[in-house]
């Protein structure tokens, strides 16, 4: 952690998008499976500690559980049940030094808790608007776009979010569906006899709906597992959306967006209201997040970029996903600095804005 | 500037593709809106000047205006004024050292000059082909096709653009329309009442009238402002289009092309006739630009690539388009040379095929 | 090479996806039609040794055919001439230092010789699909599953390789066709009078066929010369078609896929059964490997990676191809130790995975 500026070392962060803590102990099929995007481990391709993200593991997070650095995965594994899952889960999601989460609960399997359970620190709730609509949708189709407004109105979320990318892609019509077309979707939808939300037209309406409430929405681009098909999630298939939705003035925030993070740093710069992370990433590719950061931080204004880890199930992708990201944001500032792109002042202040400002005008926290 | 290799210091450039320089005094709103291809300013998020090319306009432009380097904002748009644009605009325009400038006319709101007015180099015209139609067609629908031929065959321009990404994207029919089909187009567009040339039919007859002529075409790609859909003008779009027109033998050049620039670069290297460029990325990603390039630089062919910065109406644009591109070709020679990956005689051979030599051959110049 | 790790300098390579070597003396356009996917020296612009694969031949194959590094082409191409094509071939696919070949014949004009002739190493057949069915489609539609199925069946190839990237693109309709729709597809073709294989339901049942047989499936991706459309062949297109075949449990391969490498290694991530490689790319970005290489490298698991030159005609290919990938890898490989993002035993067991453990595994070599 030497290598860090002071600036990022004593950075508060927020992060604006994770999700739930696993409290329970896994054998290794169990931790490989949470591990990465893969549903499972391979038997054709070796073990998924073969990765960047497998190595970050061993190295950084075995010396919290009192390992030599690099140790190996067994090993690894083997120190992690034999302290227990709750022992782990405070060690590692404490050494994340997050100031506050924004958490997504949308998927929530038996044995979550949230992260700042582990911390003591502030937890604040993004509301899957998918998850909404699946909650409401039983009620019958002629009732559901008030069932979904009056969800809405009284949620205590800060923001929603949509993960039309997994469901119908992000090649979506722009235009506000009228109550008539979102009850004929509902009921075609009912009649499936699906669980799962999974129709355009109820994704656009939801998105319309947390929008108009002022409820800023994250939306699932690009990276994630085999259940998206990557080309759908382009996050410039939004653009006619963006358009649409641009004079409400309320910040859509494209989430993750791997590979695609320059097409996001552009809409960021072109529309007022988007915002782009790459949360995820920063902790997929490990200790190679810097130059994936430093892409991403091209032609992004520094007030449009935001901290998240994304993080699901495992403590260590939360330690992970802030120590890849300090350290990538690190190594940008530096190289900066050290071409005297910019002085310390600024290095400070785009810290800061990345770190937890922006989040904070964002999201309105305090 | 004392990291540049001598032969990329001391290099001639010829800016390929660029506007014009606005003449007025700016207050701060209207130098952010003109300073990244953002419209306007957003009240979510910060300054344009919290961004890659906001810092290099205080690092670089800062001390030409004999500020500190990154003086605050205020400051240096303080100092402007007082100087005044008259004075901004030589002082930075001449910094960039071009002699020679190709000028797209076709967007030259009041106030605007030619960039060799500040410089006494040499301009020259590239005619923008949709501005053309939309002067002709007033004219009415069945001369359309007369009038766009009368005035390619007398223009004294040395290049035709089309801003076709813009107005209509980039999946182009590759076939010649015939008459017929301008003239109901013509037709169409005249009774909608626009005036905007947003036509595919219209779009593809001005490339290929234009190239009939021996007229190289620029061909806006990628990158731009909210106007366009990024992955709409994905330059692969016109491969077949490219396929087409490659008999004829006349270049067609592909503009800014970020962040498909690879893309861009593999077509260069398997069409004879067509050159890229990555004008406006050099300067919005600042001093990030060098990894740009590089990636720009990886399969096309050096007598396939272009310099120009795509500056428009801001005089620190104009600078900081040749600054960031000498400094990130010099990085890319210098990074080869360390490595023995060519010799100083092959170094010196890129940079003039890239600064001039390919403008020369391509437009045909002197 | 002196900057090779050791594990990377003694590196056993599985060349799992190349060419064949061209056995006849070359002239200058010759050569440079051979040198880049670019089919012939374009006018316009220059020569292709003016490009970062150029640059590579001049500056490594040169001293092996005891010219100084650099040598101008002129001198390299003659003294490849007064050595004589069989002479050089000898030389520079040695060089290459590669242990077994996998060769695709597929096309094999007069004067080719596999790579192995050169070395006295193993080489083993890839089967090229179209070319297959383009063989015995002549005998008549009504048989032409079954003459594919009897092939497959005797085949005494380690794999098969689909080119539905240049034929009718990667966007492949997921489902097994039946026969009769194949026996329809065949009667069109062989009504078309045409000898190329261009139909997406054969590319398809092509597919499933080899699938089923067990046999690895290659499947073009991305970069490679101007017949194919690159937005067409984003690996992104095939997720419907892995989703398919994931319940075979066989392996699909995916080569080159140069500029969309990330995308790649994503859905080698997410599917058990896909691999990837960043074949002719490596070359082709020659001193730039690195970058690529390590791009490629972010999300894959280093299980699922593999070597390959891709080489075709030119014996430079070869030993450049291993070259700039033995290079690029122990860049990759060294840059982690130096940052301590794994140990010496972790570089060297992914240097293993990638050069041949994986490719054995896949192609169940030995």
């Amino acid at each position: 952690m030497d290598r860090l500026l002071p600036c990022v070392g004593a950075l508060r962060l927020v992060d604006h998008h994770c999700h739930g803590v696993l409290g329970v102990d896994l054998d290794r099929a169990g931790f490989e499976s949470n591990l990465t995007e893969a549903g499972s481990v391979s038997p054709l391709g070796t073990s998924l500690f073969d990765s960047s993200l497998g190595l970050a593991v061993r190295r950084w997070c075995g010396p919290l559980l009192d390992l030599p650095p690099l140790a190996p995965a067994d090993e690894y594994l083997a120190r992690r049940r034999s302290l227990g899952a709750a022992e782990v889960n405070r060690t590692l999601v404490s050494a994340a030094e997050i100031s506050m989460f924004l958490v997504d609960r949308g998927l929530w399997p038996e044995g979550f808790a949230g992260p700042a359970v582990f911390t003591g620190s502030r937890e604040l709730a993004v509301l899957r608007l998918e998850r909404l609509a699946e909650d409401v949708v039983p009620a019958g189709a002629s009732v559901f776009p008030a069932r979904v407004r009056e969800a809405l109105n009284s949620t205590g979320a800060v923001a929603a979010k949509s993960i039309a990318a997994y469901r119908v892609g992000l090649d979506l019509d722009p235009a506000r569906p009228s109550d008539a077309e979102v009850v004929a979707a509902a009921d075609r939808w009912l009649a499936s006899g699906s669980g799962r939300c999974a129709d355009a037209v109820i994704s656009r309406f939801l998105v319309w709906e947390a929008l108009d409430r002022g409820l800023p929405v994250q939306v699932h681009v690009g990276y994630g597992d085999a259940d998206l098909t990557l080309h759908r999630c382009d996050p410039s298939l939004l653009t006619d959306l963006l358009r649409a939705t641009e004079p409400l003035g309320v910040p859509v925030v494209l989430l993750h967006n791997y590979p695609f993070h320059r097409t996001a740093g552009y809409l960021a710069q072109v529309f007022p209201h988007v915002f782009v992370d790459v949360g995820l990433a920063t902790h997929a590719v490990a200790h190679q997040a810097s130059r994936v950061l430093a892409e991403a931080l091209e032609v992004v204004p520094f007030g449009k970029f935001l901290f998240s880890t994304d993080a699901y199930a495992l403590a260590e992708l939360y330690y992970l996903g802030a120590l890849t990201f300090r350290r990538a944001l690190s190594d940008f500032l530096s190289a900066g600095l050290r071409e005297h792109a910019f002085a310390l002042a600024d290095a400070e202040r785009i810290a800061r804005l990345i770190g937890w400002e922006n989040a904070q005008r964002v999201y309105r926290l305090e």
